[in-house]
């Protein structure tokens, strides 16, 4: 299958959608693959399959490759001898802003070019954690209880300690804090809102098990990954979610009984149906007491979270096979046709 | 104020986008105004201003005028003899797909081009009509109540008659009908189901008064405009609104006690605030029985209300002299550079 990784993006998650893209390189040897760059400027840039190492971006090597630009179904790399299209499917692999926020599904809708990702509504309530919350509430799903803060605002907190204060938009644990008394409060929102406008604080649960699932839909069917008990910390710091990002050894399935594991599943569903299409997620939950929570949507997890299926280059296959496409409405003049005859013009 | 109204679209809004634009250019008579059209192959021209009438587009004379394209910070115009950027403020005008979906909004977030207008987000949470309704039950704003129905779907409705069928994500009454028995309900879907895949079904509450209020926020400060009781008819038909889009002249306030006004206000900066900001939106509203319910969020009203406001002019320039602006995020190598350094290479 023919496939065009695209990553990178001014993000936060800049580096670790350049680790996610090297993994998938080899992940994927059966697939005849091709590497766009997103850089920290919004340029885009053919990258050579031999060049795609992590020094040749932290270098700056990617500046002295094709510059490709946008157009309609294609990325086209222009040259003095005329102009060359690449109109490969391409997977969205850039984690965080751009790619996880929207902006990136927004742009490949608006020039036609077919693609393997979250589509831009589904972004919006995965990306905001209040707007996960919103969601979560609207369609019966259980989540952690939360409270939203705004910058330059009074913050009366109302839960009881330790609590988990998150930036709202900010993916891989960036300006998280784990707050175990009231003085370190000020610190943890300080950090969070150096990152983001708006901020999330929930009741840290202790004691509460992880789970984290993966999968997507095609034709008209579910397919799911084993599930998996991610490492226990209290969280993963910036720097273990950035080796997280380069797994390709499959893990072990965590033995639960079937009941929560199909628990786990009809919750994944409901978060996925009528939004997610397109999009290979992984939803992580937390589970208290047999009751499922959900507790973070990842619309373009870590290397896809190869490491979570079977057979991932058959899975993605599956999937290419069947994304949505958005109908480009095709305009008409008829109003204005029929008031010019009426004015005589 | 210098200022780039950018219209056209490849939605089914795309006449009244042209109206709206041609009736805006009368109403911003003291701004130095310019114009960019997106054609329904998403191509953007530059239209000289003389050359805003209905016809010009209607009649494909818009083809020959200067093509543009986005880069970082502007529109572009090549030509033989090099380049020329226009980085004025845009005024997103784009009714329907593509302006009101959050698909511009990302764009010109992308390229880093300032614009009066929805965010992506806030785009999500007003064009599809489900959303918006989450948007209702997470911030405790009363809505009426809904069903939702996906193609392909056996269809039990719980509702009694009548009700009112609705593609999920249409402006301007497109799609949508007024069903008074069982008899009707099949082609009502079939009509909403022609238009999208996701349709909303509501009862039809009769007797009710609608008023409609616009706002935006500058200066940490909501801003209003007057209350309209708009014309009363069962629901405007897309000839109507075609008309409706056209208005520029004020409107008379409605009559309605001060405590309902300030009702009416509270509901709408609900809605407004941490989503909203950056546009001049209209809210549509029901009363029954003093109890204000909101029906749809607007977030580029036709000719952007501007019927509805006393100074036009002045309430769009204190808009445009607040506009959000989104960071972009500086990119860094540090965990590559640390990795490849412990890695000797």
């Amino acid at each position: 299958m023919k496939l065009t990784i695209l990553f990178g993006g001014a993000s936060f998650e800049h580096e670790i959608s350049i680790v996610s893209a090297i993994t998938l390189k080899e992940k994927l040897g059966s697939f005849d693959l091709s590497f766009i760059f997103c850089d920290g400027d919004h340029q885009f840039y053919l990258i050579e399959a031999d060049k795609m190492k992590a020094t040749t971006f932290s270098k700056g090597a990617h500046k002295k490759m094709p510059l490709l630009t946008l157009s309609n179904g294609a990325f086209v790399q222009k040259s003095m001898f005329g102009s060359k299209e690449h109109t490969d499917l391409v997977l969205n692999l850039i984690h965080g802003g751009d790619g996880e926020d929207g902006t990136i599904a927004a742009l490949l809708d608006f020039y036609s070019i077919k693609y393997i990702g979250p589509r831009k509504d589904a972004c919006t309530f995965s990306f905001d954690k209040r707007f996960t919350k919103y969601l979560c509430e609207a369609l019966g799903i259980k989540s952690v209880d939360y409270e939203v803060f705004y910058k330059n605002e009074q913050k009366n907190l109302n839960f009881s300690f330790p609590v988990i204060v998150k930036p709202a938009t900010l993916g891989s644990s960036i300006g998280v804090s784990i707050v175990k008394d009231e003085s370190g409060l000020d610190y943890a929102f300080d950090t969070a809102f150096e990152y983001d406008d708006v901020v999330i604080v929930e009741p840290f649960l202790e004691g509460v098990k992880e789970y984290n699932l993966a999968g997507f839909m095609a034709n008209a069917e579910m397919h799911y990954s084993i599930v998996e008990e991610p490492q226990k910390e209290e969280f993963l710091d910036f720097e273990k979610k950035y080796m997280d990002f380069s797994r390709s050894e499959r893990v072990r399935e965590a033995e639960l009984e079937v009941e929560l594991v199909n628990k786990l599943k009809t919750n994944f569903e409901k978060v996925y149906r009528g939004l997610f299409e397109g999009a290979l997620i992984r939803c992580d939950f937390f589970v208290v007491n047999s009751e499922v929570f959900l507790n973070e949507i990842n619309p373009i997890p870590g290397s896809m979270a190869n490491y979570l299926f079977e057979d991932f280059e058959a899975s993605l296959t599956l999937l290419a096979n069947d994304l949505p496409h958005r109908k480009r409405v095709g305009v008409s003049y008829e109003y204005i046709h029929s008031i010019s005859q009426a004015k005589g013009k």
